[in-house]
């Protein structure tokens, strides 16, 4: 337990830097994640703005990001912990939650903190019912 | 109850047609969307993809934007009815519930159909805990 | 010539009216844009932006998605107008480029306004040496 | 200029280890980017998909935002390498060109790769007459 506590502020602090790196110039709202894999590595994200609104990226989806392009596969990710400044701890957008399902296993944790502030889900908690199919399903042959 | 389910038929019907006109040229899985306004007005939606996969755009999407576009606040929304064809009727994405969420009040109808199959939720059993976020917070002054 | 002129200017009020039903509460910055299609019909679109920013959707956006739901098919656009209040008329952004580009035969006449400016494109000048590939070229058999 | 081609083909040896890490199931279109940094760091991405493929990030975005969740600051990249496998060098989609130019200086060149084509641009070449507004234009104050 206490072990976990501990662990818990480590990602907490890999998540709150990440948010330092943030590039929000246009919700000046920065939002840091840190992924726990299950070889011990911690990877980060942060949200990364764009002047054309809708091609911005959470942190949550920079951190699974930059975790597959190191080599990770889906299911190798055992916690997400999220934070943002200020009081309130804020849940993963529903596009940030899709990204999550494609690769989380069912239980992992998904911790949001800031400054006061601290929430636990599990994927299947934040998307349930995921939309999932398979893609062989509808594809004509070649 | 029977005028009700005349109207989820009606609508289920405006969502098929809806399908036929998707353009998923990479999935080859067309799916169609229905609002019923409080106007009375029902409006359509489809899929259309592109070859750049992040620039796809789901049916339930394309419906609400087109509303907006045609005068419709939020909150003017009082069903929603998707349409996939085969057995198997799909939940909407994480990216769409995230949509739906900005204009959908509490309690409306979400209905998922196929040729054999009906779902239905509220955009809360969706997207449980949704994110949002006052815009002022964080913003600073000019 | 005269008549092009009353064209455009038709369009762009189009554009205009449709700029007034832009949901930007984040941004602010409403867009408006109208497709003429080579049936005569006029389709418009407006920015639809979302808490989580990468959800927002694009004023060109929203009008092609809304033709294709309505039946149309890929180069059945014959001209796209947008409109944005103020002195300055913006260009298209990446996102938006990629998805015309999809639809749009070669020299199709895209064209910003505001008040005061106006400036005229083709998609091949907005987007050159676009990003295709052949979908089939890269898929194992089923 | 020998130096030059060394670094040039040790960029594309990144990329092609990046593409290697793709997580392309819906596509099977495996594409990597390598960012060399004016600090000499190089930093990589692929692309990675999702079922709902508008979620669906490209490789060259993946890499920018893992540069910026690192620390690196706008204007610190010095050049852009994309690989695919196969014969043909593709073009950035529009939306990775509005992602770039929200980062890269005029001049920096964006190199495509494939096994057999090289393809150069700078940012203005492949997104000309970008989309920028001023984001304190529109905004009323708080």
């Amino acid at each position: 337990m206490n072990n976990e506590l501990h662990q818990l502020e480590f990602l907490r602090q890999h998540a709150k830097q990440a948010s330092e790196k943030a590039y929000v110039p246009y919700s000046q709202f920065p939002v840091g994640a840190a992924l726990l894999m299950k070889s011990g590595e911690v990877i980060s994200g942060c949200n990364v703005e764009n002047v054309s609104y809708g091609l911005s990226n959470c942190a949550e989806r920079t951190a699974v990001f930059s975790a597959v392009a190191q080599g990770y596969d889906a299911r190798d990710i055992s916690a997400v912990v999220v934070y943002t400044p200020g009081d309130k701890a804020y849940a993963p957008c529903g596009a940030c939650r899709q990204v999550l399902a494609e690769f989380l296993a069912t239980g992992t944790p998904i911790v949001s903190t800031s400054e006061r502030q601290m929430r636990q889900w599990a994927i299947e908690d934040l998307l349930p019912d995921a939309f999932e199919f398979d893609v062989n399903a509808y594809r004509k042959p070649l």
